[in-house]
């Protein structure tokens, strides 16, 4: 068997038995049931994943993608590619928006060359280039189906390795020029929603550039007929091995149970792949703030999630997920410290102290 | 001059120079411009209100306003009043929602006691009681007007005193049982938004309580006729001394140039009797957390500010502060820490770099 159906066959539903027993733990916090919301939906949903009523997610990684896109070729990114490598070398360096905010965390940041056309002076980057860039899909498949479950696979592998050393929960993070365009495509074909509801500016396309952007998605489309209802005919046809890689850490955290955080659109496109490949693996993650690109949106409403932080954001690489870590730390601090009503001597069925 | 007088007087505008500063240390940093979305905005408002284009607010209080409200007496909130005391008193023992959370964004709580009926057995509490419990507002006004002004006084005072001994960023907090009650009421006459959209379940009102809620609210509106230009009208006929002291905290924290939070429902309340009373103090705010509490849309729209987090808490405390410090945090070590163009020798003027 594959690695990938390996690891398909070993992901299991949530832990209902220690959903429940989070549930109990929870009323017996001294506030009004439910009061803290989401903080409580977190601390479940980890309990859910873990099997256990308390965690402690202190060793935090985000797992940077990074590769080229050959679509790039038509003029639909507002960059030269050449940034992939630039950006890229910026998180070698811990100088980029992520590598700041994983500090402020406490995360560590990994990055991944799947198919970096340049390749970065700084050392450090995790080297699985597939090739150098995808093909330009307005002409040809961006990879090929083997590509495509390879780089799938290689987020396994690289997500796995962190779990085996210890990480214990991971956030998602991208680098590629041209890569809300291959977002755009898949999310396109996976929902049905038109383009202009789904193509975005990037970071500043303009008119003719965006409207360019719609044209070369829909070409695409209408030339390779991507069969929506198998995820990796679409992710080959028109996808990127950075998104591929990014499902793949979807798939491994789930399947090694270890709360996964979901970043902007590209991140979000790719948690879409990974519950078209199986549903289940959803479950197991957590979507972190609402991408400022406008496809986040019905991102979230495929993945029938909704984003904690509403901050504006739209840089990538995993800032979102950086952010968010804090929100599941103060989760899971609550579970493990909050007071109980055992601690006034009050039995919890009273347990609507608070109320107002 | 009245130290309300002199408060406001001593209330300046934001530093527009310090924010045009900011703003261009902004777009230096290693990002398309404007992709850290609302953790820039948080930048540069800080930046304005401090006057300096990095800060660093590690000294960080929750300042909770606790006292009880009369118009309990007409069985609008599912608690009993002791509630009060109990809730505070597991605030001082520091096992209360507030404090946990508190505690893991590296934050002290304060409790100042204004109005509660009965007295917490634990120490630790700021005594500055005017009275124990306001009056009962279907029958009379909640407090007299000159009880109003000292009660924003002590607001102004407690904070002042925290500011001068380093806390260098406040969130509010409240603890009093019937408060959204009070809460509804003033938002109310100041919004003239029906009480449909003002009034909600505070944590538990089942049909019939919810209706004699909106009823007893109604009732003391036609009685009282309070002037919704005139705040401390308002406030004293239908308030309570928890809003006034949280007003207090709004206004000294803008007099004195500190960032302040607005946590949910009461919180926010209290800041839009601070800018009906000052509006530049507006500008000093930050808002947390949209809360689960339905008029905390009014109160968002009154202020013209949008919550960071959509996290659906409804506990109070100052809990959503707790959580937010996060994000402040985090703008701030953007903002001192992130690589900027100069780091990779490329000039701002293409600062698209990572355009996608």
């Amino acid at each position: 068997m594959s690695l990938l159906d390996n690891t398909l066959v070993s992901i299991k539903p949530l832990d209902v038995k220690a959903m429940d027993e989070a549930q109990k733990a929870l009323d017996y916090l001294l506030k009004p049931q439910g009061s803290l919301g989401r903080l409580e939906d977190i601390a479940r949903q980890v309990a859910g994943i873990t099997g256990k009523v308390k965690n402690t997610l202190d060793k935090k990684a985000i797992l940077v993608m990074a590769s080229d896109n050959g679509v790039t070729d038509e003029g639909i990114a507002a960059s030269p590619r050449d940034f992939s490598m630039l950006v890229t070398d910026t998180m070698l360096r811990g100088i980029s928006g992520v590598c700041t905010l994983a500090r402020h965390a406490g995360a560590e940041v990994f990055v991944v060359d799947l198919g970096l056309e340049k390749d970065p002076p700084t050392e450090g980057l995790i080297k699985r280039k597939i090739r150098r860039m995808t093909s330009n899909f307005a002409k040809e498949p961006a990879m090929t189906r083997a590509e495509a479950i390879q780089a799938i696979e290689i987020g396994i592998e690289e997500t796995t390795k962190l779990i085996q050393s210890g990480y214990n929960i991971i956030g998602t993070g991208e680098m590629g020029i041209g890569n809300t365009t291959t977002s755009s495509a898949m999310l396109h074909v996976f929902s049905g929603e038109p383009l202009d509801v789904v193509v975005g500016r990037g970071a500043g396309l303009d008119d003719n550039a965006f409207q360019h952007k719609k044209e070369v998605i829909r070409d695409a489309v209408a030339l390779h007929k991507p069969n929506a209802a198998d995820p990796l005919d679409v992710l080959s046809k028109v996808g990127g091995f950075d998104i591929a890689a990014m499902a793949g850490t979807y798939l491994a955290c789930a399947a090694h149970r270890v709360p996964v955080l979901i970043d902007g659109f590209i991140s979000g496109v790719a948690a879409v792949l990974a519950m078209r490949i199986c549903p289940v693996a959803r479950d197991f993650m957590l979507a972190s703030h609402s991408s400022a690109e406008p496809g986040a949106q019905v991102v979230m409403r495929e993945l029938n999630l909704e984003p904690y932080l509403n901050m504006g954001m739209r840089l990538g690489e995993g800032t979102g997920c950086a952010v968010a870590f804090h929100l599941i730390d103060a989760s899971m601090f609550m579970m493990n410290y909050q007071g109980t009503f055992a601690d006034i001597g009050v039995p919890p069925a009273i347990s609507n102290l608070e109320n107002k």
